[in-house]
């Protein structure tokens, strides 16, 4: 199931609806049953380290959270927390999280969401158990979403080497020096290339996500998950993302 | 330091200016010393309990916190988190979180931050302690701040009595048959009435919250926390919210 690569932005909605006919996507009711999710629910697993920035973590964890009282056949998307050893961890802004499991009882992880962390353009980046566990659970993984500077995160780990993406617009250019042979894109909320998903992070945070649950779900679901979440969808254009088609994952969501 | 009393919308950086002018409102770069701060910070309680929503949780405490890392002279803003005996809380979409103090140990409170949980509109609304701790809290803070349904919270304390308020949109109506006394504004992203700030909630919860900052410590820091949470600022005019302005406070933020 191969499709052309696009390099032109496009709409959207004219992507799914393209993507649909192309047999690319299905949107059930409900996350049908795979190998990996306990329930047959989508597994979407957030990494969480001290300093992890707040609105990173819990835009996306809130929009996908939340779809799962939007769709008609009941729980969708099983979210859970990740830390490196499964202690208590310390946000950036200083909230006190007990994560679900650590790095060796993490369950299988079908939507890798990477969020910012205030170590994330440097010593996070020096961490070879955390850039090896981003590898291998993002190369598994159907998609690998960051927010923010967790982009710097992914370019490490190698994940985004051939996708375009972008991270924090204040960071452009130190991400563009630190990782030169990436396709970096500036000023848009978010890439969607393939299976990677990259945001500028901060309250934009909810807009790739809620793009993911439309892309997952359909349009309907993402539109009642924004009207709980008081988020205008589908978006205004100038907040329609850089879309790069690419072939994708066939796995039934 | 008394105004007279406005009821018609109007926008808010111009009731800022005239307050300014009035004298009624100081813009530090950093909030002065008073009774209450531990070190001399502005003191932001955020109620937290079992079932509370993590936008409605997030977005005003992240707003809060990053003022602290934009005013020019350091921090100023002491966020923390209260729930009813300090013990971990789940909140509604899952996440566990270890809340810094208990209703007992709670400092002074100079802001008071009520989020939507999943029983605010009933079972909350029934736990007298809860509510008396509310009212207790919230009688002495210069602000008291509703997100969502955290407005039916603050309507049965009595902290909404001869104030206008809103509440999250699907709930209009409920709120308003609930509490038939009080004048609920409809349509709006939040309302500001004297020490009372009642938003709507999900992701505009970061707009009251940008307000507060920007009333607190002026429009400048205000466009620096929003460029760091990527949140245009000052809004759109369809965002402003309905302003009344009340006698204040003449504490000296």
């Amino acid at each position: 199931m191969t499709m052309a690569t696009l390099r032109t932005p496009c709409h959207p909605l004219a992507l799914l609806a393209c993507l649909l006919v192309a047999g690319c996507v299905s949107t059930p009711g409900r996350a049908k049953p795979d190998e990996s999710g306990a329930a047959g629910n989508l597994m979407a697993g957030f990494l969480v380290v001290d300093g992890v920035y707040n609105t990173e973590l819990m835009a996306p964890y809130d929009v996908l959270e939340h779809a799962n009282h939007h769709l008609p056949t009941g729980r969708g998307v099983e979210v859970f927390t990740v830390s490196p050893d499964g202690n208590e961890i310390v946000t950036a802004e200083g909230l006190r999280l007990v994560p679900d499991y650590s790095f060796a009882t993490a369950p299988p992880i079908d939507v890798l969401i990477v969020p910012s962390a205030r170590g994330s353009r440097e010593e996070d980046l020096r961490d070879g158990d955390l850039v090896d566990w981003v590898r291998a659970r993002g190369e598994r993984a159907q998609y690998v979403m960051s927010l923010c500077w967790g982009a710097f995160l992914l370019a490490e780990a190698g994940l985004l080497d051939g996708y375009a993406s972008t991270t924090f617009p204040a960071d452009y250019a130190r991400f563009a020096r630190t990782y030169p042979h990436l396709d970096v894109r500036f000023n848009v909320s978010f890439v969607h290339d393939g299976g990677r998903l990259t945001s500028q992070g901060g309250a934009r945070s909810y807009e790739v996500a809620m793009y993911l649950v439309d892309l997952l779900f359909g349009e309907e679901t993402a539109i009642s998950v924004g009207s709980g979440l008081l988020i205008p969808w589908p978006p205004e254009p100038k907040d329609r993302p850089a879309i790069l088609s690419r072939p994708r994952s066939t796995r039934p969501y």
